[in-house]
Parts: C-alpha cells; structure tokens; sequence
C-alpha cells in the first residue's frame, strides 16, 4: 500500500425527506446564496422545498450555472455574492453546480485575478465561504469532495483544481429528488462514476487489498443497479444505491493509498472544450481505447477486474483482457452511450487537436506511471475512432 | 437503503514513518498529555519516536492504561491534565488508550461527576480537549471513530459512550509499528475486526448494495490477510492490510444505511467484565452461537455472507448457514483463539450472572430487531458452552 493522508470532513444527511434537516444545518442567521443549475430543480419543487426549510433567512438566487460551469458566468454569482455580502452558499442541483459553487466559494474572499484558482490548481485559496449541497443528479461524486472543474468558454479552457478549503460542509442526498431527471443524464451519471472507478482501479497492483474490494464493490453495484434505475425511474432502493454509490466513487477513500490514472478524464476534457461532448460520453469514448493501448502496463490489473467484477475465468490472459474491455464497451452502450468518435459525428480531425490542446496545458506526460506522452494519446484517439 | 446522517472528520496519515508528522499535526505552543499503556510502546520506541517527533513542546506523559482501560485509573490522567493545564492529549497505543484518552478529553472540561459520561452513553460531553492517535494495535477502530467503552472496575460496569466530540483530529497508522506485537493481540484484533464487520452486515436486508459490498471485501481481507500477519510478523503489505481493514471496520461508513446488531458485543462486554476475558475471546465464544440461534431472523444475510465471504455454492439452505458458521469458527480457532466457554475454564455457571448483569443495565432487548432477551441470550450462552 502507498502511504496516504486522508481526511475528509463533508456530512452527508442521506434519505427521503433530507431536505428539510436544512433548517437545522445552515446557520441561523446566514445570508443565503443558493445556486442552481437550467431549472429542472425549480420546476420539480426541489428549489421551492429547499426556500421553505430556509425559512426567515435572507435568501439571494443564483440560476443557469450550466453543464461544464463557465468561469465568465460564475463570476456573475461571485458579484453578487459580494455585494449582498453572503456568508453562506448552498448548491441545488448535480456536479456542476456543486463545482461551480466550490469555485464561488473561493472567488469571493479572494483579492486577485479569479482565474489564478484555475491556474494554479486551486493554491490560490487561502480561505472560502462555507457552503452545503442538495444533490439532485448522481455522478460526480463533488458532493463529497473538494475537487472541481471549471471551463472559460473564451478560451476553451476546461481545467480542475482542489483545495481544502472547498469540501461541502453537508450534502443532502435525497433519492427521490432524482426520479424525474430525465435519461440521459442519468445514463451519464452511472457511466461517469463508473469511470472514476476505474481511473482509481485498473492502474497497477500496489497491496492495497480494501481499496481494491470497495472498488470493485461500487463497479459492481453500478452494473447491476444502473440498467435498474433507467427501467424504473422510481425504483427508490436502485436511485438511492446510485447515489451512494456515484459519492463514494470519489470521496478519496478508494484513491487512498493507491497508484491513480486520470488519462481518461484529461482527455476527455479536451473533447468537451473543443467539440461540446457531454462530460460522461467522452470518458466512454476514452476509456475502452485507453484500456485497449495501455494493456500491458495495467494487464495484472485489467485481469483482476476482468475476473472479479466481470466474472471472466475462461481464455488466456489476452483473450480475458480483451473480453473484459468489451464488457466495459457494451455497459456502457447498453446504457444508451455510444462508444466511438464516429457515432458523434467527430472523425481523424480531432486527433491533433486534442493533441495540441493538451500541450497547452502542459499535460504531456499523463497516467498512474506518467507514461502517456502525446503519442499514446495519438494510439488512443485512433482506437477511439 | 435505511437514512442515515453520516460524517468522520478524522484525518488519517498512514505509512512508514508517519509518526515525523506529529511535529506538523499538533500546535506548536500545545501542552501535550501523551497517554500510553502497559510499557510495549516504550519498549519498542514508539515512545522515544513520539517525543522526537514532538520536539520543544511542553510534554507530560500518563503511562498504564490497561486492557479494558479503567475508569479509576483514567481519573488519574484527568487530574494530571487539569493540574498541568494540558490543552492537547495524544494517545500511543491500541483501542485502550485510544478509548480511555476519548474519556478524558471529555471528563477533563466536565464540570460534574465523570461516571454521567458513562451512565448518559455520552451526552454529559458538550465539549472536549482536542486529542491524536498513534496506533500501536490494529483491531477496535478507535483511532476513526467517536465511541468508546470503559470499566469501571470497583462495580464491574463495562459501559460504551460516544459523542460527536470525541473523534480524533488525526490518527497516525504506521505499520512497522506493529510488527513486534504478540501474537495473542494480533489474533485477537483480527477476531475484533471481523466481528465488528459482522455486526453490521449479517442483520437483515436493506438493499445497501455498497455496504454490502464494503462489508465482505473486509471480511474476505481479514480472511486472507490476518493468518499471513501471524505467520510472517514483518510483513508489511500484510500489516498494512489489516490495520487499514481494522480502521475501515468501524469507522461509521459501513454501518451507514443498514440496520446494526451489536449484541454479541454486549453479551461478550459482560463476560469480560465478569471474568476477565479478552475482548476478542468474547467475541469468538459469543458470535457463532448467536449466529446459529438467530439463523432464522438473519436467514438471508447468513447465505449472502455463505457465498460471498466463504463461497459456500453446495448443499440445501440450512446446510450452507451451517457450513458458514462453521466456517467462521474454524477461522478463529485457526488464528489460535478458542470459540467455547469451557476453554477458558467456564460453564452453565456464567449464564444466569450474565443475563443478570445485562439486565442491571437495561439491556434486555438486543440486536437489529431488539428482539434478543434474556431467553435468547440464555439460548446463545448454552449453545456458547
């Protein structure tokens, strides 16, 4: 096992009728910045049960904190969090509310550029406001984490940063809050969680036998509970194991002590900044081509996973790592998520593009062993067409 | 799922050579209380690594904590504290030390008697001195949680508290720490472990898939891990796993959603408090008599954990619980710890004074479905012979 340092301090308040603890979790006399995402919390009631639990304190709303949070937008909620002088903010909606809440959170008491959160990966906050969440979608896992992603749509920048000042200090997790999103976005929540999974899993073995078995539990339960949950929009057993599920995927527990990949997610990024691909769609555009190009690198782990969460035990090793990615490749499709560049309309072109954007963040040398250069992108890409 | 409210804030440094953290992890002006036990960490320089670590601060040391820690020697360390103005306590030890130092974090602010922490199961604390943990002894879960069991020894109470107050701020899990225990304490803290998991895992149903998963994953490492500890002290990928496994055991996570038993603790705390038995020992007598006098009640649970935890796929329903019980004894026997009350030089002698103990502390309806009264704990403690 690696060494690890592992604190992570968000409460989680989970179940039907969480929403109403509000009352009792946000202090008495805060002013209110509630954000919120395109309106589906406004026109289920989630947003209308969030004001009434606040009861007499003074509210102030921010909404249209969009998929992939831009940074020329939440600079709008930074304003007017200063000059109605918040204390408190409390994000209502999925990851990129939440993400974008966190950057909020740190924007405000800061003195310069905002942009240099980004830049420097989140060092630039020294202190933030405290904030809570009111989960509405499962997948990002930021509800229990202290990591965000912020997109400036002006310069197509998509870039993560953390910081310990920006864990939630409360998520509420209400399952039924979840029953009316509609299916593609529930589909992109499990196929995410289940690629933050792997990006912390399928590395290489490190003797970390407890980080393994959760991992494979919470893959597990996504295969089996995620077909559930688009048949049955109001099975509440199978919505609340997801949601589970999707937080513990990366609250840092499985990362503990443990090599990490993250190839997946940087170059899925770029293909959203540069071509609008829903977050979820590019990790499952990404990651059978990763697995398949950085086979013998992860083959000791790739068999394991093969085995315990596919229940592979026939054929030779390639034969097993081979039917394991297809497995992989089939979720994901099953769930009604295309696998290949082609099927959006996206060819060759984005090769070199993705390539180009990359260097421009400096990612040039990516992976749990620092090994994917610019032509392992370039092999990956080209499986993934 | 069932709802649950969960939050851990204790921050976990683990790995060689993490106890050189200290010196970042405890305020620099601090008075430091180090609580120690029976003279192991003295012997083997964790003592001497501790003070090191901990440099020019103001140190006062509290040595004894026994087994079981007591409340008649902890008032010492109270007295000490409060005389010397300590303002910080760090506990060197196994669950002992680590349970005993939680009661004086709380006792040393209280301004009435300090047995209502006990009698109140916690809710006397509103307020306590902040404390660390090095963990010596891989087995309660004290070092990530907030509960806590003292003895008080002129009355032969063994009693549990917990309170939000108590967790430890940080926690430093240095395997090589471990490597000189005896043999008897490191079987015992595998049979802890395991029974802690089986506590919150082999109740009944409640569609927790990930609990579920997270609870055999420990299991199945203990299983595979404790008996390699024993053989091979020095190994540490085998330590590591099972102190990060021992930690994980009881640290709140797998108990959040599901509905918890804890009855063989209860029964087994009265059997040490009566005649001096391990705690581990009592778990081992106690747990598979219980299991097989509430096979029907925990009947689907008892063939997940046949299957899954010992892959038991053969024989009629009755059969595989059989053979899981069976299973699950002979595992203990194996590390060296004997399951029966004759092998500890007890008989029929004990039953009646056990339930009479249980009953002088209210506790006549046990377990996940308080359905465990004196007739059933007779049951188990014949069965336990």
């Amino acid at each position: 096992m690696l060494n690890f340092d592992f604190q992570n301090p968000t409460r989680i308040v989970f179940g039907q009728g969480s929403i109403a603890k509000l009352d009792k979790l946000v202090p008495e006399a805060a002013r209110v910045l509630i954000l919120s995402g395109g309106g589906s919390a406004a026109r289920n009631g989630t947003l209308d049960e969030v004001r009434t639990a606040l009861g007499k304190r003074s509210l102030f709303e921010f909404a249209g904190v969009e998929p992939n949070p831009a940074y020329e937008t939440l600079l709008g909620a930074v304003e007017l969090a200063r000059r109605e002088q918040v204390d408190f903010l409390l994000a209502v909606g999925g990851g990129s509310v939440i993400d974008g809440t966190k950057f909020v959170a740190g924007a405000i008491p800061l003195a310069g550029d905002p942009w240099e959160i980004l830049t420097s990966g989140g060092k630039a906050i020294k202190e933030a406001l405290p904030f809570g969440t009111v989960l509405t979608l499962p997948a990002t896992g930021s509800e229990m984490n202290n990591g965000s992603v912020i997109t400036r749509k002006a310069t197509q920048d998509k870039l993560p940063f953390s910081s310990r000042h920006v864990f939630p200090q409360f998520s509420l997790l209400d399952p039924t809050r979840t029953f009316s999103l509609p299916a593609r976005q529930v589909a992109n929540g499990i196929v995410d969680a289940f690629v933050h999974v792997v990006e912390q899993y399928v590395t290489y073995p490190a003797d970390a036998k407890v980080q393994d078995r959760f991992a494979e539990g919470l893959l597990l339960t996504l295969i089996e509970t995620g077909p559930q949950t688009l048949i049955r929009p109001d099975d509440y057993a199978a919505r609340a194991n997801l949601m589970w599920t999707a937080t513990m995927a990366l609250n840092g527990l499985i990362a503990a002590g443990v090599p990490q990949d993250w190839a997946t997610h940087l170059i899925g990024h770029e293909l959203t900044a540069l071509y609008g691909l829903d977050h979820a769609r590019t990790l499952a555009i990404v990651l059978p081509a990763m697995l398949h190009v950085r086979r013998e690198a992860k083959r000791e782990k790739l068999l394991q996973y093969a085995e315990r969460v596919w229940g592979i035990a026939s054929g030779n090793e390639a034969e097993r790592i081979d039917t394991a990615i297809a497995r992989t490749r089939e979720f994901f499709e099953g769930l009604g998520i295309k696998t290949r560049l082609v099927d959006y309309g996206l060819g060759p072109e984005v090769i070199e593009a993705v390539i180009a954007r990359l260097q421009a963040h400096g990612m040039v040398a990516l992976g749990e062993r620092r090994e994917i250069t610019p032509e392992v992108v370039r092999a990956v890409l080209q499986g993934a067409l």
